[in-house]
C-alpha cells in the first residue's frame, strides 16, 4: 500500500493550501485507491492557520469572548493539539483585516484579543504556543497583545494606558512586572512569512500601512510611532527590534512578539513541519506532493516547498512539486530535494486568463502524474 | 538497460520532430546514460520528410537532376531505405514552395520533377514507393509528374502538351498506354495529412490556392481546371476523384497520385510507423515519449500522438506525450494509449510568448520527466 503525502503551499490569489491538498488526494484515490494519503494544509500563520493545523493533526477548536480590532465585544477561537500541550493562536482570528470591513484606521485597530487569546491558551496549560501572524488590521507593535497579557504601558505623566498605532510614541515606560505568570514556562514561536524590518522605507507602515486605510501621511505618521517605541524597548527593556528582520511583520507584532515575549520569529513551514511532525509522517511514505504558485530563485528562500524538500532528502522519499510557474535557475531546488517540478500550466495564456483555470488545471496536472505513475507500476 | 524510444511531432511554427527528438535525447541520456535511445523523426510528407525517414532508419540519400516548379533545370534528391527496397521522395524537393521564392504563380508551376524522381527511384529497382506530399507551390494535379512517367495528355486537336494549373481543362484524352513499365508492380503511398476534397469551397485551390500567389480571381479559375480535369479523368480513366478526401492536398497532387497511379492516400504517421518498423522497435521498449503542439479532439483523429499511442497500447509500453497545449476533453486519448500528458508551458504567458521559449520549455519538462523517473528507479 502507497503512503502519499500532500503537502503543497497555497496558490497565491487562487487556490489555498486546503483547497489543493483536496484536488491531490482526489487524484490520488482514483489510481491508488487502497493508498494512505495524509493530506497536510500548509499554515503561513495567516487566516485560516489554526484550521489548517486542526485538519493536519487533529485536535481542540477553543472559541473565547475577545475584544475585536476597535474594542468590539466579539468571539475569538484557537487550536489546542497535541492533547492541549501545543496551542495555535492566529491574530487574524480577532485583530484580521477583514474584521474592520471598509473601516480600515491602521492607527487606532488593537492586537488586544489576541492577547486575550493567549492568557486562555496559557491557562489551559499548553506548553508551547505557536503564534501566526498575518493578514492584520492593526499597526500597533502588538502593544495590545501585551497589555492583554499583563503588560503596562505609561506615558510621562505615569498614566497607564493600552497603546494603539497612533500614541506608541506616547510610551514612556513598560512595567513588564504584571505579565501573566501562566505564561511563564510557555515557549512561543511566533509565524511568519516576510523578513520585513520594524521601520522604515521596507517597514510596517510603509509596506503594510496602505493596505490598512493609511494614506502617504498617515504611513510615516505611523512609521515615526514605530521608531519611537523601537526606541523605548531598547531603553525600557534592553531589546533591540528595529533591524530584527520580521519585526514588521503584522504591523510590528513580530518586534512586540519578541520585545515582551521574547519570542522566536520563524518561517511558517519549519513550524507546520516541526508541529505536525513530518519527519515521522514522512518517514515510510513513498511519495510526496508538493507545490506552489510560482517556484523561482526567490522561493528557494525557505519557502513551502524546499523546506518539505529538505526533510524529503533527509528520508529519501521522492517530492514532485505541481506549480504555477517555473522560473529560471531553479537546479538548486534539485539539490535540495525536489525530484521534478512540473506546471499546472496547460496552455499558453496569460495569468489574467489562467487564474480563472487553476483549480482544473490543477486537477489535470496531478490526475496525470499518478495516472502515469500507476501505469509504469510506480 | 532501458529502451526509449522518441516519437514527437512537430510542434508546428516552434520546433520540427527532428529538433524534438534532439532535445529529449539528450535528456533521457542525462539520466540514462546506459538506455538505447531510438529518436524517430515524424515525418509528415512535407520538406523535411526524406531526412526524417533517414535518420530514423538509415538508407541513401540519392540526388538527381530534375526539373524545377517552372521547369528550369536543378537537382533533386529522394532517398532510400531497407537496402534499396522502399523510395522515400518529397514533392517539397522540386516543386516546393521554397523553391519559387515570391515568385508564385500555381496556374503555372509544375509537379513534373516528381515524376522524376518516382521515375529514377523505379530505375532504381524499388518495390515500394512512399511520395510525399506538401509545401507545394503547385496546382496542376500532379498531371506534370504524370508526364514525366510516361501518361500522355492532349487536347481536342490531338496536340500532347504538359498540363499546368491554368490549362488542365485543355486535356481532352489522356493515354496511359506510355507508363513507366518499371513502375509496375511498385506500391505507391501517397503521404497527405489533410482531408481536403479536390474542388469546392474546401478544395485545394480555395484553400491552399492563395498562399502559392492565387487571388480570388485565380482561385476560382484554377478550381474550374481541377473540376475540369476531375471530370476528365472520370471519362477516360473510369475513377472519381471529385469527392475523394485528401485529393485536394498538393494542388490536387492527392487526386492525381490516385487517378494515374492507383495510388493509396494514406495519413503520414501510419506510413511512417510501417515504415520504420515501429511494432518491432517498440515491443522490447520501456517508454515512448511522444508530443505535439496541441492535444485536443482534433488531433485525436488519426495524428501523431494518437497514431503512436495505438501502437504502444497494443504492446503495452507507456506513453507520455509532452505537448504545448493541452485541450479540453482529451479522455479519448487516454483509452487510446497515452499514459499521461504534460504540458511544456511553464509559465503563464500568451504564446506569442510561449513560441520563443518552446525550446527551452520543452528541455526543461522532459529533463523533469526522466529525473523523476531516475529518481523513483524506474
Amino acid at each position: 500500500m502507497k503512503k502519499v503525502i500532500l503537502m503543497p503551499d497555497s496558490f497565491k490569489g487562487t487556490m489555498s493550501s486546503s483547497e489543493i491538498c483536496g484536488i491531490m488526494e482526489k487524484a490520488v484515490r482514483a489510481y491508488y485507491p487502497d493508498a494512505e494519503v495524509v493530506p497536510i494544509p500548509v499554515a503561513d500563520g495567516g487566516e485560516g492557520s489554526v484550521d489548517a493545523f486542526l485538519a493536519a493533526v487533529g485536535g481542540e477548536r477553543v472559541t473565547v469572548p475577545v475584544r475585536g480590532p476597535y474594542m468590539e465585544e466579539m468571539e475569538g477561537y484557537y487550536g489546542l493539539l497535541d492533547g492541549g500541550s501545543t496551542a495555535v493562536i492566529e491574530m487574524a482570528a480577532c485583530a484580521g483585516l477583514p474584521l474592520v470591513g471598509e473601516n480600515r484606521h491602521a492607527e487606532k485597530t488593537t492586537t488586544y484579543g489576541v492577547g486575550q487569546l493567549m492568557a486562555h491558551a496559557a491557562g489551559r496549560g499548553c506548553k508551547k504556543m505557536i503564534v501566526g501572524l498575518g493578514g492584520s488590521a492593526t499597526n500597533d507593535f502588538g502593544a495590545g497583545a501585551a497589555a492583554a497579557l499583563g503588560v503596562r504601558f505609561l506615558d510621562e505623566a505615569g498614566e497607564e494606558f493600552v497603546p494603539v498605532g497612533e500614541n506608541l510614541a506616547r510610551v514612556a515606560k513598560i512595567d513588564m512586572s504584571g505579565l501573566l505568570p501562566a505564561l511563564r514556562g510557555i515557549e512561543v514561536i511566533t509565524m511568519c512569512d516576510i523578513d520585513n524590518p520594524l521601520c522604515g522605507k521596507n517597514g510596517a507602515a510603509h509596506i503594510f500601512g496602505p493596505q490598512k486605510g493609511a494614506d502617504p501621511a498617515m504611513v510615516e505618521y505611523l512609521d515615526g510611532q514605530l521608531s519611537a517605541i523601537a526606541r523605548t524597548v531598547g531603553r525600557e527593556l534592553g531589546r533591540d527590534v528595529a533591524d530584527l528582520p520580521g519585526a514588521g511583520a503584522a504591523g510590528g507584532m513580530g518586534g512586540g512578539m519578541v520585545a515582551f515575549l521574547g519570542s522566536r520569529l520563524q518561517m511558517g513551514i519549519e513550524t507546520v513541519l516541526d508541529t505536525v511532525g513530518f519527519d515521522r509522517l514522512v518517514c515510510d511514505a513513498d511519495l510526496v506532493l508538493s507545490g506552489e504558485g510560482k517556484i523561482d530563485t526567490q522561493s528557494l528562500r525557505g519557502k513551502v516547498v524546499i523546506g518539505v524538500a529538505r526533510r524529503c532528502k533527509k528520508h529519501g522519499v521522492p517530492l514532485v512539486a505541481l506549480v504555477g510557474d517555473i522560473g529560471d535557475n531553479i537546479e538548486n531546488a534539485y539539490e535540495e530535494g525536489v525530484s521534478a517540478v512540473f506546471s499546472t500550466n496547460r496552455v499558453a495564456v496569460d495569468f489574467s486568463v489562467a487564474r480563472t483555470r487553476s483549480k482544473s488545471d490543477m486537477a489535470l496536472t496531478v490526475d496525470n502524474l499518478m495516472r502515469f505513475l500507476s501505469r509504469i507500476g510506480f
